[in-house]
């Protein structure tokens, strides 16, 4: 597949990496491509935004949150019709809150632009993880919501390129659960403290099932 | 120890039912003791809310998030001073958003009642799991945040008695911390819609160990 990043940062280098590795074309967008002199760039090449976006069919969201929907605008609305989003961004504020308290940046994506298929993903562990979940001690957890279940198999698909398992993820359902997975941010930065790194990911655990008649509450 | 809920409900009875097997003296207070003819109280004695706490070393905060202030301040400052609160409330409103967006509710308990000691945790799980880590298929994490440190080790203990293992419990760190514990919420609700089930938990799966030298970020 042809993958087009929004942002050239950490976790836009890692995940092109990744999915280099796969066998799939990546780009990344930059917002200032002529600006880009000795930044690093994974060996990727770096375009514009709407250059990175017109090749792409799978778009990636690793603008930071605060900044994802004026991105977004820039590019505007005809040049992402029908294209897939995995919106991997969350917008935390300087004070380590949610810049889009009660409500995600996900849904905020999908309600501004209706014709994109937003798939939330892999907003909740960072970007070592993200492309190698081996590095961990045991099998853990990636999440996906979205409106769109085509634009949902395709995002399964790419995080198995990753290396992820298809017993890793977990469908939550439509794009309103990305509130879980950003609201997740502020444990996710409880856990990093205490733990003293961001390598780390969760697992849901289930309960050891039980016979029927059981009570299921 | 004797501990005395706030509150009646399921939270509260499970509790109260797993600590009492453990040998600790329960009380469950009601906010309305006249009014709890033929509703459920797990066989442990209840009464107002006042008799409950001034007989307790360890306070139970299971009341409704959206409550719990209210109910704290008929209780009053006075008769609060120096007991522990474990506070596993979250305060979540019909719309599924969270009544304390930004901060946390035990944050703001703290504020509230600076002698008060508050423990947050157990608030990312359901009840019936709360006192059975057993139901699930492997261990799986609980969170504490807090600023006094012998209270946390007091609650430590508590829920070692609970049946979780020392290795299950991940201190976050002070109470600003609950933040996370409180946000995690609505993942939470997520992942119960996806699984058909609150019996279910998180476990924090670290990163395999490395030697020296290696890049920790």
């Amino acid at each position: 597949m042809k993958i087009g990043f929004l942002g050239t940062g950490n976790v836009a280098r890692a995940l092109a990496t990744g999915w280099a590795a796969a066998g799939h074309d990546v780009v990344l967008g930059s917002r200032k491509p002529g600006e880009r002199e000795g930044r690093p760039d994974g060996g990727h090449p770096v375009t514009g935004l709407a250059e990175a976006v017109a090749a792409a069919d799978v778009l990636v969201n690793a603008t930071p949150g605060t900044a994802s929907l004026d991105v977004l605008e820039t590019i505007g609305a005809a040049a992402l019709a029908d294209k897939v989003l995995i919106d991997v961004a969350v917008g935390l504020t300087g004070d380590m809150r949610l810049s889009h308290p009660g409500v995600s940046l996900g849904e905020e994506i999908q309600a501004a632009y209706p014709d994109l298929r937003v798939v939330k993903s892999l907003c909740t562990l960072t970007a070592a993880v993200m492309v190698a979940p081996h590095l961990l001690e045991g099998p853990s957890t990636v999440f996906l919501s979205g409106d769109d279940e085509p634009a949902k198999r395709t995002v399964a698909a790419l995080l198995t390129d990753l290396g992820w398992p298809a017993t890793s993820l977990l469908d939550l359902g439509d794009i309103a659960t990305a509130r879980g997975q950003e609201h997740f941010a502020l444990l996710f930065l409880g856990i990093a403290g205490a733990l003293g790194t961001h390598r780390f990911n969760v697992r849901v655990v289930p309960a050891v099932p039980t016979g029927p008649g059981t009570d299921p509450a």
